[in-house]
């Protein structure tokens, strides 16, 4: 039987998503000769809706490039299917006669795989992963990640200098609804305890407004400025999102009814908390927004070898049945592990306790050290003269 | 009679303007043997509190490691000095024994070297230029800009890919008060009318926001998507910025009753005017703030040696009296001039009108080639798949 292999994107893109597509489609070739390759336009849409790439029609220079360019080639999706459209998609995978699909993507992603898997038996569902919010049960760390953090480390290394040359208190917002490893990552790179980011806000850790005012404070005497690293998705102690309690009626929701977390208003609402409690400071929040998770001068090489090579391992593991790939570290290495789908489907890993300080303001020496063993080595700066 | 040179920075830090004091450094050292460089403190406060760190006192290592670190090492301000402040500075200049001021900025700091120059006629004046924003009158281009620039340009490249996968209208808004430079650059790399950002908010252009939305519109229509680069300070045809003219009477002011441009408030304020009138697509507003103008990671080469070269050129047209170092280009290179202070101080060098498209939505392609003449080359990307 020729395999012939159907591969789709989902969720937000990433640096490298593209890498675990050429991954998969190079290892195919090379490992099942005469196989066919098709990639699903705008996730499991292309899949329900016939609209394919056939990628073996590529040379191997134009797979490489593509998957060499950030973002997701192929188009993706925040489709979470309910029955109907799982059989819908399992009907477009029989009618392109597909004997495996690899979808990539997080845990949602990896839930959609587990609803197929149950629905057909002779098609190899396997889920390859991809998250900058680095939340995926099993693994070490998710392709995709690397890149991100290092882009808010550089940001958060960059501010802090910034900050220091005219003082003031600044929060920079980053993307994460509960998982708080790409914010923290931002303080990778602190030499000492008077470098920013001088606080971290994760949404692990439970946000109260008092103490958060308090302990701007309390850096800005020590140190005459104060950097926060933000999470979007902090929330006070009964999980009330901070957005909501700072916003009330005024924050936005989106069609779904779900409370917007990104775009600004967290940014504006944090802007009038400051200015309320310290009214003659320079004060400035800014939202990161899309700009960490797929910029297209800041690709970490190894983000996009481990990326290209979980595409590759998921294929190696076609003939194993449905599984998710995970990316395992043996003390030395990256390892790719092959685990069941149930692992990771709709869970979410949050940032281990040991990696930040009792006060949980700053990093541990552990989780500077798992961030540090990820990264890019930092660039050399000065010490400080002001 | 032996050379004492103050160094002084202003205005927002640069990723390069720790060059030119290293520049200024280490020409003096080499051209003036035995003479001083104190670097002032915070700007112009530091001349006048007497607060300075000597450089004089620095190996050359030393010295070329400040000049690689983003920021503002010695400090900077905002302080526009009024007549009694620039007493205080020339006394504190006088108190130094200072023969020479080299005070780096943009156009408001030549202004102060301009008043400065007029108080005293022993010391020379001499400003050297540095701002993200590009608009000094005399200079093709300036310190700073090309690494802000580049930033941008990476930016929209990479934002166009995220929401080519995941189609929707996105803004990012950028700094720049009158000038629309930096905002202009996010465009040098678009291969076609199908690549993002489809439209530029210049603040040399009027705004008219049903032009806009209409604008919108019509690139959804073609391209199914719409990626915008807006510069903060865009205004209407009465010049009433945009964030007054959406927010009213929820626009913030500052403590001198000056409107708040960044900060997100814009980014809000634009937030709900697309969402009124698209109510049911995928929109995000995100203001880049501080991170294009001075990111560790992001430092132009080019940017880099000019801003370096700058602060040599200061020092060596030091006995020719008070005077603004200007960058022009001679048709293959960066050339060094000397120029009046009162061609630069105060005064805005707009983004030229041949630089966008008639409609001026876009770039022209000479606006494309000076923004690419300037650039480090693109990213390599594939041809799009979706």
């Amino acid at each position: 039987m020729s395999e012939v292999f159907v591969i789709a994107q989902g969720g937000g893109p990433t640096a490298v998503i593209n890498q675990t597509i050429a991954g998969a489609a190079l290892e195919a070739r090379r490992r099942f000769p005469g196989s066919r390759v098709l990639g699903a336009r705008f996730g499991i849409r292309g899949v329900r809706d016939n609209d394919f790439v056939d990628l073996s029609a590529m040379t191997e220079a134009e797979i490489l490039r593509i998957g060499a360019t950030p973002g997701a080639a192929l188009g993706s999706t925040r489709d979470k299917p309910d029955g109907d459209y799982c059989g819908l998609i399992v009907d477009g995978l029989r009618r392109a006669s597909a004997t495996a699909f690899i979808y990539i993507g997080g845990n949602d992603t990896a839930g959609t795989q587990q609803i197929l898997a149950e629905a057909d038996d002779r098609i190899a569902f396997i889920h390859a992963p991809k998250t900058i919010d680095n939340d995926l049960v099993g693994n070490d760390h998710t392709p995709g990640f690397i890149s991100a953090a290092w882009f808010v480390a550089s940001a958060f290394r960059s501010i802090d200098l910034d900050v220091r040359a005219m003082p003031g208190i600044y929060v920079g917002i980053v993307m994460g609804r509960h998982a708080g490893f790409l914010t923290a990552s931002g303080a990778t790179w602190r030499r000492d305890e008077s470098d920013g980011p001088h606080i971290l806000c994760l949404p692990e850790h439970p946000f109260s407004l008092d103490g958060f005012l308090a302990a701007i404070d309390e850096t800005r005497s020590r140190f005459g400025r104060c950097v926060v690293a933000m999470s979007e998705g902090v929330a006070d102690a009964e999980g009330r999102p901070l957005v909501e309690s700072l916003l009330g009626e005024r924050a936005e929701r989106d069609a779904h009814g779900n409370l917007r977390l990104g775009g600004g208003d967290l940014g504006v609402a944090m802007q009038e908390a400051i200015a309320r409690a310290f009214p003659k400071v320079r004060a400035r929040v800014d939202t990161f927004g899309y700009l960490p998770r797929g910029f297209a001068t800041m690709i970490a090489e190894a983000d996009s070898r481990e990326a290209f090579e979980a595409g590759a391992f998921a294929v190696a593991i076609v003939r194993d049945g449905a599984a998710s790939v995970a990316l395992g570290h043996d003390g030395e290495k990256t390892v790719f592990e092959r685990v069941p789908l149930a692992d990771v489907a709709g869970k979410t890993r949050l940032m281990p306790d040991e990696f930040s300080e009792p006060e949980r303001s700053s990093l541990s020496a552990g989780g500077r050290a798992y961030f540090s063993r990820l990264l890019p080595a930092p660039p050399e700066i000065a010490p400080p003269l002001v």
